[in-house]
């Protein structure tokens, strides 16, 4: 990203950090504790789609924009921090997870203050605005779920996976950029769900290459997590694609979870199944891209121009 | 209870329990098992209360009570799955509690599922009435998070059991008489805040007296669970204001969790404490029915008073 472009964002997502922190009270230290341990490391992405998707379209009320991504960062967090408890993550973005720092029951009881704290305040926001957040959040609920269900099991298609990455992460940031839209207006709501939804599958796509990446010494600790996991991503798909065989090699896996075999079946994968899906993770940052070229050239324009770019280019 | 007003009762349960098995969707097995795990043994009182409130005034389109009724139970369900968590609870209504039988991660999702699907389907009701419920379903997380600070605290005042009580009980039998009188007429809106409000305290505070009820064969399962959880409820602060000296005894079993002190401090909290909560507790009932008193008389008048006289009179 270039640094006036990288430089302008800090200074958005410090706007976002400031709002949350008057949104947030700290009656209760320790939810406050458990809020900040997971808040603290975001990348503040979906706050930034709502305020540019606003931006873009000419919104002018900058501060209406900053609370609305506010409550869907809360809702993220209040998402991560129970995602955390159900996957049993030891580490969240290289920090410790909530519930290895504070235990289970804070970050039971954190997730749910946050959900609530951001449903009440979306009811001052137009009905509109409130049924495209909870249905989000209704999402993530079912995604979580539906992502238990499929876990272990080799026969997961790639209808399944794209069913869990569409409700567990594309959900919420077509929800931010759409909310930005229907802030500015209304008309354009459809062109920003595209955007937002084609951005969240690029995201989610990347962050499953991500899992397989080429750091050795993280070897066994933080890469192959998902497979560890039981979780079929895109990699794994395209791999298993390429080589029918490998199904039965995951399902030894996952019966006798062979550290070996685990090292053997991340190399294949990556050899087989990273390049595809980076592939595929291209073409819907592409398509979030196309959705919003309609926009007349401009700063808010580059802005979500990048975020797409970003999607696909970073490396954490 | 007499047996007409019994049978009658008996009918709506049953009108509720159709609503709610139509609006959960069993596509997640795993989660519709959580949800039946909790819903079935209960009292669906906060339905019923909708129900009476809104028919108390005339209201006569009886199935969006029962919808607006329903959504009341899965905010509870889902707060009910999460406490069980948060206490460590073994037990639920004399059943297993879900996070026994099924684990914490369903029981976490679960929770998430109905809070989430809980709001989608109340922002198709009147925007008062959303506020309401999502007001109350944070100040219900916001009382468990004070329930577990105060937790182990011998210091904690009539006052901190009153603001925990009020956000964890009353605030959501308050939420249900008063999305009752929305439904039906806006302008007695405070009259049955009012009942909902003493109507949860009178409930809550019974509910507190039965954990030290004189049923030997249970002791150590069933009975003074409170205290073991730490839990400094109206029979102990009742004891401890008539006989000071119990506070450091109560500490002292907080620190060293002999089971002899604790069935001596369960016999001295019922022998002083019991008598007058419970005189506490019909004083709320009675204000509960004070707050209504102005309706006239009918069925529905009838079936409100019932529940606060239910509220003190139970003996589960």
């Amino acid at each position: 990203m270039n640094p006036i472009l990288k430089n302008a964002i800090k200074q958005d997502i410090k706007a976002v950090d400031e709002t949350l922190s008057k949104l947030i009270k700290p009656e209760s230290k320790l939810s406050f504790d458990v809020y900040k341990q997971v808040v603290e490391s975001g990348k503040r992405l979906r706050p930034l789609l709502v305020l540019y998707s606003a931006n873009a379209l000419g919104f002018q009320k900058t501060n209406d924009a900053l609370i609305l991504g506010s409550i869907i960062e809360l809702i993220h967090t209040a998402s991560l921090l129970h995602d955390d408890i159900i996957d049993d993550a030891q580490f969240r973005r290289g920090r410790k997870a909530a519930n290895t720092v504070f235990g289970v029951k804070p970050a039971v009881l954190g997730g749910d203050y946050l959900y609530s704290l951001a449903f009440n305040m979306v009811l001052d926001f137009d009905i509109d605005i409130a049924k495209v957040i909870s249905k989000a959040a209704y999402m993530l609920a079912e995604g979580e779920i539906k992502e238990i269900e499929n876990a272990f099991n080799v026969y997961v298609t790639q209808e399944d996976y794209y069913d869990v990455i569409y409700k567990k992460t594309a959900t919420l940031l077509e929800a931010s950029s759409v909310c930005g839209a229907l802030l500015a207006d209304k008309k354009y709501k459809e062109q920003f769900e595209e955007y937002g939804k084609n951005l969240g599958f690029a995201f989610q796509i990347k962050d499953d290459c991500l899992d397989y990446r080429a750091d050795f010494k993280m070897l066994g600790k933080d890469m192959g997590i998902d497979l560890k996991e039981g979780k079929i991503t895109m990699p794994v798909l395209y791999a298993v694609n390429e080589d029918e065989s490998l199904r039965n090699e995951i399902d030894l896996y996952f019966k006798q979870k062979d550290d070996k075999l685990l090292i053997w079946l991340i190399e294949t994968i990556r050899k087989k199944g990273l390049e595809p899906s980076m592939e595929k993770a291209r073409e819907f940052a592409k398509k979030a891209k196309d959705a919003i070229s309609f926009l007349e050239d401009g700063k808010y324009k580059k802005y979500l121009m990048a975020v797409a770019d970003y999607a696909i280019e970073r490396e954490k």
